[in-house]
């Protein structure tokens, strides 16, 4: 199934069946997410894997009770660095050196202008959007990795962000949650959006042509 | 090419060999972006499609003269809606009737959590961040859907903005430039990025497990 057959096929799904999602499929989900191009290919976000049922259970009320919480098999939770700072980018340039296996002197001009924009931002929360749109981005790849691999997903903003840091802890990772996406099947008989028509804006709305 | 590989494959390409992109792949990208999801479906953004050469030259200043600007094919300007307004949200909720042909009275639950959300913003710069996200989400679809068909794109946060929306004049279209994606083929020969080997986080440092 190619991409665009795929996400004609997907849904926002808001009620699953439980079954679980094979593992080898996950995977390859995460890997999509993993590749993902970001700003200056930083990546400046975690991603949390929750399998585990009790834990989703405890995210539920966090989440506005939202079924597909405990009816997913995996939730995943992005999670932007706050605040991203000089020693994770020292990090990123450590990874770079090594996985091309050049010197750092070589990598001075890439790791001043990712300072520069580190440290450029007008506010903290400036830098927060920007870190957090990066993981948008890499969403995007995972929700068309999951729809490839026909398997259903729910990307979530509802919920209740300053509370699921608190329950994940978060802060003490320098982590803030951004935005949620479950993996796992629909229950198409208990979904009243399984059989809804996609909606998207026309094509002669959307895009804006100059040619 | 599953998008795995895809992913492996594709690049931030910074010089491009001028060579068009058919019109087919280049619609088939564009779709990828159009079904992407986006909170409520709402896709608060337009994307302009500048295939024009003049047009390129002209905005390529505004973008650091970069050039894969002019030696793309097309260059993609998502630009989100400034202000997002109850206006919009009207005419979504019109628009979802027609497609799924049911009535507007039907629809009241739906229009109140949008526009609750739409006018519950602490200000309109957090507005634009929201708007712009969905953007970016949209951007990590149509990055995957160029790769699997094998034509090279660059996403692109450096330019300058305001400068971008005057010359394209997006302020009377209440629009706001977010990120550009150029489309084209690389030139391998004389990109220094070409050969270089990706760097992303390792899983066991990108993915934090709670199994």
């Amino acid at each position: 199934m190619n991409i665009t057959e795929a996400l004609h096929w997907r849904y926002a799904t808001k009620r699953m069946n439980g079954q679980k999602v094979a593992q080898e499929k996950v995977e390859r989900i995460l890997e999509a997410a993993r590749l993902a191009p970001s700003s200056y290919g930083l990546q400046p976000y975690s991603i949390l894997v929750v399998e585990d049922e009790a834990l989703r259970e405890a995210i539920k009320p966090v989440a506005f009770n939202q079924p597909q919480i405990t009816e997913s098999s995996h939730l995943l939770v992005f999670a932007a660095w706050d605040p991203v700072h000089d020693g994770h980018v020292d990090e990123f340039i450590q990874l770079t050196a090594e996985e091309r296996g050049v010197g750092l002197a070589e990598l001075e001009g890439y790791e001043s202008a990712i300072k520069g924009t580190v440290n450029g931002f007008a506010s903290a929360e400036d830098k927060f959007h920007w870190a957090a749109k990066q993981a948008y981005l890499s969403l995007g790849a995972a929700l068309a990795a999951a729809a490839t691999e026909q398997v259903d997903a729910s990307p979530m903003e509802g919920f209740d962000a300053t509370g699921l840091d608190e329950l994940l802890k978060l802060g003490e990772r320098n982590l803030r949650s951004v935005v949620l996406m479950a993996l796992g099947y629909r229950d198409a008989e208990n979904d009243r959006m399984a059989g809804l028509k996609k909606v998207r804006w026309p094509k002669e709305k959307l895009f804006i042509r100059m040619q």
